[in-house]
């Protein structure tokens, strides 16, 4: 019998204030495996967070923290320099309120996937990815870490005994070192469904993705993310899923195994 | 054998911003039961909550949960027209939040005390009681909720199948209706040392106090709030324990029996 | 020759956080005179405040701000019990932020609309209207107060000498007396284009509008309020003008008369 | 006749939440020549900025604003990856609200000293000390920007145009490159109040300070910073002004030369 090969696709669900816009978030999550929620650090309040929990209970996706640096101006995207015991706090703080949001509805958070600039910290600063991690586990110890594949971040946490699911981004380009080319960089984002797509099959199965610049980039990744806040999101989605499908991919939470 | 009769002192604390100003609250825990711990909704923050947990650990104090409104600006106490599901939503966030730090230093949350606008809301108002309980117990069953001795939230409350302790305050003034007196109205806040422990030592033996317009009131109260943020708050609480103490009363959690 | 009547068209913008979305507000701020811009207590922060101070100045739109009660998870809409004194500085700092901004780009604010529950509480409560009138006259004595025609807000703002621009709502339904039928209620919001532009020339033309229980309300406004906020939002609009043009009404901000 | 050297004494103030604790910046207001008013960014509220408007206008202390990255947890200590347009927007903004708040009491803004992290990095940055001046400037062109002596800030400023204040610490320690030490090292606050009078007398007479490690530092100061936060902040500022004075300095504010 033919082993069947499996991957996540994740989105960052709840990015919103107040709960004006219900139903924002599920179309994006029709498609994916695992949302990581905003724990109202750079975006979500409790009861965006509660909304997207129920959202993806029903919808049977796998449920994740999504903690950020406090920066509700800067949506978590600017670099700070918070000490890694404040990181530690910040983040345990994060985790339990939605963990807690998660349980009054009889589901539970599997997965800690950090935001933005402290995502991109932890890639390099190791320091910070073992105060994230530390949280994580204080949290449980059967949560599963997200972290950038091919970062420092991912061996931080693995010698540190957590579950470490490695994560590359389909929609997102690279630079040779492995690291995210800059948003405000021309072609950093990839739009076009077809090519977005191919991107993802060549990931999950030849874990190979082409740099900004041309050379090749090899990637283990047990997780796709997919970006749910641009327009056509969820046309995307749709096409990365249909085509790692058609490969002969099953898609499912790394966190449910 | 004679019975010990016990009482609870209570205090709210680690309600400030950044940790610049460790150990503030240490005078106060010295001499109460039971900690309420502010969650950062009207003040406090991720780190000073973890080190007000840590504290209040060391010192053997039980820790409480002290959610409010949202209202940083206004120190949680304005009235807020914050709907029922949106205060269940912030209540449970969190507790949450502080006893999934509480837990990864050992300890664990065993009490839920709302904070200013929120906690005189439930006195008088049924639906937003009911919420606060409601969020208590989808936290955990064996939660306390602390509310106002005599008031709707406590009968609210017991029929919802919490354990509820009342609570009185023996350093501000009650109005006839059992209501606290205004913070801005004149005698509102006890000064006295001496005074304030009178006050205590009658609720705790007698179940009685004297009204702001000279009436006399009747409170079962299993918990007495001193308040921590005032000059001499300290000789203040020691001094009612002590006046407890001579009286016959052990002191201890009521979340601890 | 015969006298133009003319209508001022405003719209509340820039009540977005960080600046990733620009350009959302251009297509509603082409269709109208005046532009309430968020000053950050409900929503908006220094940088979109600028961009659409900006957008404002090139489209030719008048600049005023939209002043809130510090409520960023409520987005201003909740009853806050915010003493006038305190209204007062909130108010004014709003304001002068936003002119600080503006004279910047050699703009400047020109009218004042507060926003959400602190509108409406204007509408009543007389305390809250001075408050907010006196944060506008303070400063600047050229300020004009945009509050709810019909409203005790008029009559107090009238009274203390401010230039008022009573506003009207013909994209909201309203109730007998004069209120807005709350948004949770059916029909509180009127989409269709025809029906809200024929709504918006009766009330220029003959200062009237149905009320939703069927009566007829009469109200005298200088400015009406379209929302940009829903899907459609510019064609109504759109709609609206050309009604109001066709019918004879010039277009223009009541403040740069 | 013999020319009287002056010197400006500045503290920074206002920095508290709500407005329950009037008056803690009364004792060091009274002592100094220049106040700097946090505009909420780090601390402080429109109220509590009222009120210290006011104390100050009451005192005779010339009025500064003291805008802070958006950091409330972090005090506005930690450095922070603003883009310098961000800076420039809400550097403007906070200075624009404090000056619309001084104006309505018949006072007004006359300089501009940024808090914590922001003011580190404009000593090292020069985008970053080119937006602050810009903002500076754009609100109003006869403000003082008050920057650390010997910082290339200093020198940025100045070419721009600006009129700007060199600010030296005559309570905190020095590095060998004019630097401060950081707060977290031992002996990075001097407390003793004769000590920080005699480093206050030779950095006003001499221009000179020794560094932490037993260097001298040139440093040509116009104003000196004194921190209200610390328990005998009063005390050392009484001790800092009687020795200045002793030794023939004039006390007044930069700002109203």
């Amino acid at each position: 019998m033919a082993e069947v090969r499996c991957i996540d696709l994740n989105a960052d669900v709840g990015e919103r204030f107040d709960n004006w816009r219900p139903g924002d978030d599920e179309a994006i999550l029709r498609e994916v495996t695992t949302a990581h929620i905003a724990c109202g650090f750079h975006s979500g309040d409790p009861t965006v967070m509660l909304e997207t929990v129920r959202l993806a209970a029903r919808l049977g996706v796998a449920i994740g923290a999504h903690p950020s640096y406090p920066d509700r101006d800067g949506f978590g995207r600017r670099a700070m320099d918070v000490a890694p015991e404040r990181i530690y706090a910040d983040v345990l703080f994060q985790i339990s309120a939605l963990d807690g949001l998660a349980r009054a509805e009889g589901a539970r958070v599997t997965s800690v996937k950090p935001h933005g600039a402290l995502y991109n910290r932890m890639a390099e600063d190791e320091e910070c990815a073992a105060a994230v991690a530390r949280a994580t586990r204080d949290c449980s110890s059967d949560l599963w870490l997200v972290v950038r594949a091919g970062s420092r971040a991912f061996d931080v946490a693995t010698s540190m005994g957590l579950r470490v699911a490695a994560e590359a981004f389909c929609d997102r380009a690279y630079a040779r070192d492995g690291a995210l080319a800059p948003r405000a960089e021309r072609d950093a984002v990839v739009g076009d469904p077809a090519l977005v797509a191919a991107r993802a099959v060549r990931l999950a199965r030849d874990g190979e993705i082409d740099t900004i610049d041309g050379t090749t980039l090899r990637l283990a990744a047990s997780t796709l993310c997919l970006h749910g806040d641009t327009p056509g999101a969820a046309t995307v989605a749709r096409t990365v899923r249909s085509a790692l499908q058609a490969e002969g991919f099953g898609l499912g939470s790394f966190s449910s195994v």
